[in-house]
């Protein structure tokens, strides 16, 4: 085999770190704005040098405007006896995110309609945002909802969302390594979420670490790495970036990739893109279990916002669970046991490969078209005939009959029904002795 | 939903009219030119404000030409004692159509070939049909035949056709309502079958009753209803219709449209046209009942000439039940109490909606397709962020991803799995607000 | 139906001379080059007149060079009594094709390396060629060898192969039957392998007696068969004839045609060109029992040559058994017994029958294309109107709505799902009415 990137990692090890900075990160509130998302944008600037950048409140980005910037201290509600019955020190999740500050006494009466819930799941706290409506509210279980309820409607509670929402920045990391070509590959994961473990801070642990790897190893595309809050995020890169962005070829956005669940990639909105061949090819020849490859639909994370008609960028999205599809989404039951070493490490040997793939597919050209080039005498071939071929040979031979300017490397080993690797070290191995040439 | 045509029908009251309509038509006795015709256009004309037109006889018509007019005032099969044994009287289908005028006494041994029954369905007269070869004949049940076989070989009867076959005309009905366009959308309804109630009165009702609902309602496209006979009525339309005919943009012929089949829509020449698609997508998505969708072949209707390489109009066919594939198709099984007005109501409203989504497809170019548009402060989306997401959301951001002037409303509907209502209602609401435009 | 080459097969008679053919070439010792193949091709001279075509040891051909012609007279290893353990004149298989002369004597521990078997199938002898590299070996059944290893390490047998490896000619068979048109038709058959029936004898023979039978028929395309050495010999013909290697516009390669194997057809590369359509229309409809289209890929026999991207011809692969696919493949098992003339005969049958299609597709242009032609007035239709249409005259208004410069006569066969025969009757039929013109 070729000397991959994914061959390169060491996966046992990389897992567990992974899942180290997974719980490090874990407690931190984050939201689109605020001290959360730099604490965390630093701690990944450990793993791989991401560069922070800050865009000042107000800036209109396309059809948005950077909102001012949140942070919070404290949030609790108390009762007569000062006890906090919601306590924000508990869960960076009991809070709405962007609530606006309130410092108040209510009886249940009025507090209930500020209360969310899930009663299907009586044990876990909801995940909720207002970003661009001007309220407040928090998240509690349905039992602790239940035992205020059975306080009575009268009962009085102290509330406190010690917030502020002031002018100041929306910050977001970026990390570029150039390679031989401007032609560029982007990893782009949301950086905004509160509490959440597999949404998303195992795609920020999975994109920080292949970022660390792929720093030491040679490539033909430049990679670019954006760590940024979900939406308005990737809207205030691409509005600063038109003309960069113009370059992404090949792109990938990265969430919920420490769970249980199977593979399943999500197709940039035209479909065909390379991206979209690639993940296909990665995962059905290289990942043992069931996999699923879906259609693109514009919701889900920033996919949404690189395959807009005004941007069309090929981005494809990984994931393993799909998000709204388990019931652990956006709940506090997705918390650093809901995702593994073993699941973080696999993620990344996945996104690795593709990223193999879309890197190292090319077209060449077949220097000796006219029949078959006489591979034995170059010291390609078995010399005894008989029934079968070994595979590389047989890769050869693919190489050479659809190296006619049509066809690259991926277009091969879909046709031949081979791994890429084995058709590119074939390629290479032919380019080596003179019979092809990279167009 | 959008007010479309189909909403706006009063489907029960129109089925009981349009089988009333079947009822009163089923008698007269039709053939490819004569008085039958014109009197069934006339009580069309009721219904709908159409317009006759008369072809004289000889009149050439692309490769063919307008044949004598024929008409019948009776005829029978009566035996030595006097008694009719067939009687015209009894069913128009008992003379073959467009028999020349006979008045002789035969034995039955002569009288045999002239007689045609259905062994398989011994109390059905079958419907036969002798256009272009000078001839003449009998149907009758499989019964009435027995019984004359049993009086002998040598038994003689009166054999009596009181018709003729003079110079006189082709009429065909024909209702164009103007739209915005002059691009045409074409219903099209042979009109030349006699005492058959599915084969075509289901049709010339739906069709008619149709016609005087959507001239009430706005649209897009101008409509053309063509009431005419079967192969030679569609191509006198066509020889003298050659620069309009070029304006057909969408079409369908109509038939069987009253028995208890499942829809079945039998595509264009091409198979990918506009009209195919969006039959494709009503029977799909609005239909609860299994149905199928077919590969043009040209054999059938109208849809024959109009698909021809001379022509090729997109014109595809609504039926029930398919022609020669139910056992009662061209007896005189098909007769009013095999068709229903429910079923009537039914296809009224499949077909009104095929027309609702041709006339209302279009492109429209996303005015902010940078990114999504901020539809919060547009009060276009919900204020809190959670799990999922409402339909028409949705559909907004499938029409605002993929106006892109590529891909037009029902495409959109396609490729999000919605129905076109709830895709065209999006588009309607982001035109509103700026956010869109029509191409 | 029409006079079709598959039609006037005597296919019993033939089967049965084929047959005869296999066996009386069964025990010559073929190679890529010598005598052995000069033979071969002298018998196939004599059903059909082919050319021998010599070409000298040494000539530059593509990227390779035609070796050093290789004939033997008698090979044996013998033990110390001199009774030959395997012997030569047993079978051609036990010596490796192309061994270096050999006069020498050995211990069974040094002799072991050189001897090749078939521990599954204990009877059988392997066929093993080294024409590239300067070798020899022997081919045995593994009882023999078991017995020899019985003998001991130490046990001393000579060992010689009465074979000369000299400055000589390759040679090959061809046949050229002119036709209308300079475009042409391969059929091409390698002629290298020693005592193997199915693997090509039975190619050799149905090829030959195609040839003989078509000589005698009409035809729009120049015919070309082609009998020569696998690779080699398809390279040499190439080479020598890139300019009339270019009039190639459909293919066959033809191999193991005897066996009892239901047929398979390997595509061209490009999967879509019209002798795939062909073999894939003629094994679907005319061959009752299971078959299989397979992917192109490159590997197998000559069609590994045409389709190369120097050239790109665009030539299939017909065949029962697929090589490699089947246990008696390349070993002694493929024997005369292996073939029958029942399967021969078969084959002989859809190789007509492809070519027939190849050769009789074209486009017609409908000189009457607006709307039906009156086929009546012509005799072409039948009278009396009734329910279902008789398939000529279906097939009628098929290639009449699809003659439209787009679509040829398989074309409209596969869309009308009907034989290619009727439908090239119905377009005669049209043609001779001046309804229908060729392009």
């Amino acid at each position: 085999m070729a000397d991959t990137a994914r061959a390169a990692l060491d996966l046992t090890s990389l897992g567990a770190e992974m899942h180290a900075l997974v719980r490090e990160l874990y407690p931190i509130c984050r939201s689109i704005t605020g001290d959360g998302v730099r604490q965390t944008l630093r701690a990944l600037a450990r793993v791989a040098p991401l560069e922070l950048v800050e865009v000042p409140s107000g800036t209109p980005v396309l059809d948005w405007t950077v909102p001012r910037e949140w942070n919070i201290r404290d949030a609790w509600v108390a009762d007569a006896s000062g006890r906090r019955v919601i306590d924000f020190r508990a869960s960076s999740l009991h809070v709405v995110s962007y609530s606006v500050p309130v410092r108040t006494h209510l009886p249940f009466a009025e507090l209930r309609a500020r209360l969310h819930a899930l009663p299907a799941h009586p044990d876990w706290i909801p995940y909720r945002t207002s970003y661009y409506d001007e309220t407040w509210g928090f998240c509690l279980t349905q039992r602790q909802l239940d035992a205020l309820e059975a306080r009575g409607e009268r009962a009085e509670y102290e509330v406190v969302i010690d917030s502020t929402l002031t002018p100041g920045h929306l910050t977001y990391g970026e990390l570029m390594l150039p390679g031989e070509l401007e032609d560029e590959i982007l990893i782009s994961a949301h950086v905004c979420h509160p509490s959440l473990a597999d949404d998303n801070l195992s795609g920020l642990a999975v994109a920080a670490t292949l970022a660390r790897h792929l720093s030491k190893r040679p490539r033909r595309h430049t990679l670019r790495f954006l760590f940024a809050p979900g939406t308005i995020g990737a809207i205030t890169w691409l509005a600063r970036n038109r003309e960069r962005a113009s370059r992404i070829k090949h792109g990938l956005t990265v969430t919920c990739l420490g769970d249980a669940h199977p593979f399943t990639y999500k197709r940039t909105v035209g479909g065909a893109a390379p991206v979209d061949r690639a993940a296909a090819h990665v995962l059905a020849r290289h990942t043992e279990k069931a996999h699923q490859t879906i259609d693109f639909f514009p919701y889900g994370y920033d996919e949404r916002q690189y395959n807009s008609p005004g941007f069309r960028l090929p981005v494809g999205s990984l994931m393993r669970g799909r998000h709204g599809q388990f019931p652990e989404y956006h709940t506090s039951a997705d918390d650093p046991a809901f995702v593994s070493a073993e699941r973080l490490a696999e993620s990344l040997g996945v996104l690795a490969e593709i990223v193999d793939v879309v890197d190292g597919d090319r077209r060449y050209r077949n220097l000796a078209p006219e029949g078959e080039p006489q591979l034995g005498k170059r010291g390609l071939y078995r010399a005894m005939g008989g029934t079968n071929i070994p595979n590389l040979q047989f890769a050869m031979l693919w190489v050479l009959n659809l190296s006619d300017g049509e066809h690259g490397l991926l277009d091969i080993a879909e046709r031949a029904a081979m791994d890429f690797t084995t058709v590119r070290a074939a390629a290479d191995l032919l380019a080596q002795h003179g019979l092809l040439a990279p167009i």
